[in-house]
C-alpha cells in the first residue's frame, strides 16, 4: 500500500479522507489538483507531503509552456510558491520543492528540465522509503522486549514514501517480537489514528488498540505504556518538535511518568535555520474539522472553534530523535547539526 | 432548562444523547426505564445521576406491590441495587439511593413509604440546586478579573439538579464580569463538551470556544488559559478525584504550566470511606462510543478499543476543591473530613 506513486505521467494518491471506509484512488495530472489535495488533506504526513510536492513540481514543469529558460523558471517559481504554501507547518514540503527547484535551475534547456525534475522527484521518493527502513532498524533497538507502545496520529506508509517513520519503528520492533501491543490515539480532529494507523497496523496483523486522545494519561498512570513513538512535521535546530496537536501533551505525560518519548523523522524534517520551536508557524485549520464528523454536527450551529493542527514539544521532553543517519540525543543543538551534516558534505 | 424533573408522577428527562441537534423529552414511569436511560447516558453528570437515582427509587416504591413492610423493603432493596449499579463510578448515584432507602426503612407503613420517598427525592433535587448556587458564589471568588477559563466535560444544569458545579462557578464568575472567554474541551468520546457545555454556555450568551481535548496543552503553553474548573464523579477522603477521562491529563498540564486547577463538587460527591483514588472503580464503556460518531464508523471494522470513562487525578494536582460548605485545600485528608462534617452533625 503506497500513499503516493507516479504512474504513467500522473500522480496517483489514495484519498485518505475516505479511509478506512473506502479505498478511492485519485489520478492527478495538474499540479493545482495536487495543491488542492494537500490542502484538503487527501494526502498528509510530513514526508508524504514532501514527495507530493516534488511530484507536483514535476507536473508543473510539464504544464508550463515557455519560450526560454528565464520565463520557464519564473513560472516554475510561481508554481513552487503555490505548492509550498499548501500546508505551512511541515518543512518537508518546502524542502522538496526547493530541492527540485535547484535541479530545474541547473538544467540545460526547457526540453531537458521536465525529465530532470521528475527524476529528482522519484529520487526523493526512493530516498524517503530507504530512510524509513533505516529509522525502523535504528529505532527498534531502543524498544525493550515485552513493550506496549503508544503512538499518535499516523506516521505509517500512508504518511511517507513507504514503511513509515514512527510507525516504521513500531513495525520493525513488532517484527523482532519485542512488542506486546500498540495503543493508537484516535487523534482528533482528523482521526488519523483511528482511521489510518489502526487500519495500517491491523493490515499488518499487529495487535492495535484504539483509545481517545484523553485516555493516554490514564493508561500511563496505570503502567500500561512502555514507550511512546511519534513523528514530526518540523524539528528546530535545538530539537524542539512541531507535530500533530496533542503530541506536546503526550510528551509532558511521558516525562511525569518516566516513560521514554521518542521522535522518528528523516533529516529532511530538521530545519537548522530555526533556533527554536517558537519560530515555527502553527497552522490553524477550518472549524468544520472540529464541529463535524462525517455529516454529523457535533456542536451548536455557529459555535466559535480553535483548531490548531500542531503543537510544539520543547526539546527537553524528547528522549531521543531517530533519524536515518542515527539516533540523536541531547545536546540537540550540537548533535542535530552533526547528524544532518554527516554524509552530506 | 432542567436535566430532570418530577412531573405528574413521572420522571421527565431531556435525552442528552440527542442534544444539541434535537430536544427530545422522555417521560418515564418505570424505574427500570430510568436505569436504562442512565446506562445509555440519556442522563449523565454525577449530581444529576443522584437525582435520577432518587426519583427512580420513588418510582420503584410506587411499582412494588407487597403485603407487608418486610417484603416491600426486600423488593426495594433489589431495585436499589439495580439503580445504583447502572453507572459504577459516580458516587452520587449510590449516595442518593442509600439516602432514600434509609428514609423508606424509617417509614411507618407500605401506604406511607411511596409518599415519603418521593418527598426525599424532591429534597435531594432541591438541595443539589442550592448547593450549586452556593458553589458558584464561592468558586467565583477564586477567579481573577480578565480570566480565560477552561472546562472539561459538562457540569452545567444538564449534569446537575440545576445551575451546575464547575459550570455554575464559571457562570457566576461570568456574571461578575471577570471572564473574557471559556474554552470547552469537546470531551471524547461522548462529546459532552462540544454538544452540551457549548450549548449551555451559548444559551447564556457566554463567549465559548470549543477545542479538541488534545489542544488544551497547546493553549496552556501559549499562556491562553488562566484557570481550569472541572467537576467530579467521586472524591476520595484524601482528595483524589475521579472525573471524566482526560481530567488527569489537564491537571498534569496545569501543574506544569503553573495554572490553578479547581474541582467543584457538592459534598455528596465526597466518599470518605475511600482512603485514596486507587480504590475507585473506573467504568469501561462500550467500544462503539469510540468507533462511531452518529452513524459514521471511524475505525476499521472490529478493531480493539479501550474506553475508560474516567480517570483519577491525585490530590497533589488539585489546587482546591469547591463544595457548597466551603473551599477545601490541602491537607485534604483532614480538611475534607472537617468540611463534610460541618453543618451535618
Amino acid at each position: 500500500m503506497k500513499a503516493i506513486e507516479w504512474i504513467d505521467g500522473r500522480v496517483v494518491l489514495i484519498d485518505q479522507t475516505r479511509l478506512p471506509g473506502e479505498t478511492v484512488m485519485l489520478a492527478l495530472d495538474d499540479y493545482l489538483e495536487v495543491v488542492q489535495a494537500i490542502k484538503e488533506m487527501r494526502i498528509r504526513g510530513a514526508p508524504a507531503l514532501g514527495i507530493a510536492g516534488a511530484y507536483a513540481m514535476a507536473l508543473a514543469a510539464r504544464q508550463i509552456e515557455a519560450p526560454d529558460m528565464g520565463t520557464f523558471l519564473a513560472r516554475l517559481q510561481e508554481a513552487a510558491q503555490q505548492i509550498a504554501g499548501a500546508r505551512p507547518t511541515a518543512v518537508n514540503l518546502s524542502w522538496a520543492v526547493q530541492r527540485t527547484l535547484r535541479v530545474a535551475k541547473a538544467a540545460s534547456s526547457v526540453q531537458d528540465v521536465a525529465k530532470t525534475l521528475l527524476a529528482e522527484a522519484v529520487r526523493i521518493h526512493r530516498e524517503d522509503e530507504e530512510a524509513n527502513r533505516r529509522m525502523g532498524q535504528l529505532g527498534a533497538e531502543l524498544v525493550p522486549s515485552g513493550s506496549a507502545l503508544l503512538t499518535h496520529c499516523n506516521t505509517g506508509a500512508l504518511a511517507t514514501g513507504g514503511y513509515g517513520t514512527a510507525l516504521g519503528v513500531i513495525m520493525a520492533a513488532w517484527e523482532q517480537g519485542k512488542v506486546t501491543k500498540v495503543f493508537a490515539t484516535e487523534t482528533r480532529p482528523f482521526l488519523q489514528g483511528s482511521r489510518l494507523t489502526a487500519w495500517e497496523l491491523a493490515q499488518e496483523g499487529i495487535a492495535v488498540t484504539v483509545i481517545v486522545d484523553a485516555a493516554a494519561g490514564y493508561l500511563m498512570s496505570k503502567g500500561e505504556v512502555s514507550c511512546i513513538f511519534v513523528g514530526a512535521d518540523r524539528i528546530a535546530g535545538n530539537g524542539d518538535v512541531a507535530n500533530k496537536i496533542g503530541t506536546y501533551t503526550l510528551a509532558v505525560l511521558a516525562k511525569v511518568h518516566g516513560i521514554p518519548f521518542y521522535v522518528a523523522a528523516p533529516t529532511s524534517t530538521i530545519d537548522l535555520s530555526l533556533s527554536g520551536g517558537q519560530a515555527i508557524l502553527v497552522e490553524e485549520r477550518p472549524a468544520r474539522e472540529v464541529t463535524h464528523v462525517g455529516g454529523t454536527l457535533l456542536t451548536p450551529e455557529g459555535i466559535e472553534v480553535r483548531n490548531p493542527a500542531f503543537d510544539i514539544t520543547p526539546c527537553n521532553f524528547v528522549t531521543a530523535i531517530i533519524t536515518e543517519k542515527g539516533v540523536v540525543r541531547e545536546p540537540y543543538n550540537q548533535e542535530l547539526r552533526r547528524t544532518v551534516g554527516h554524509g552530506n558534505g
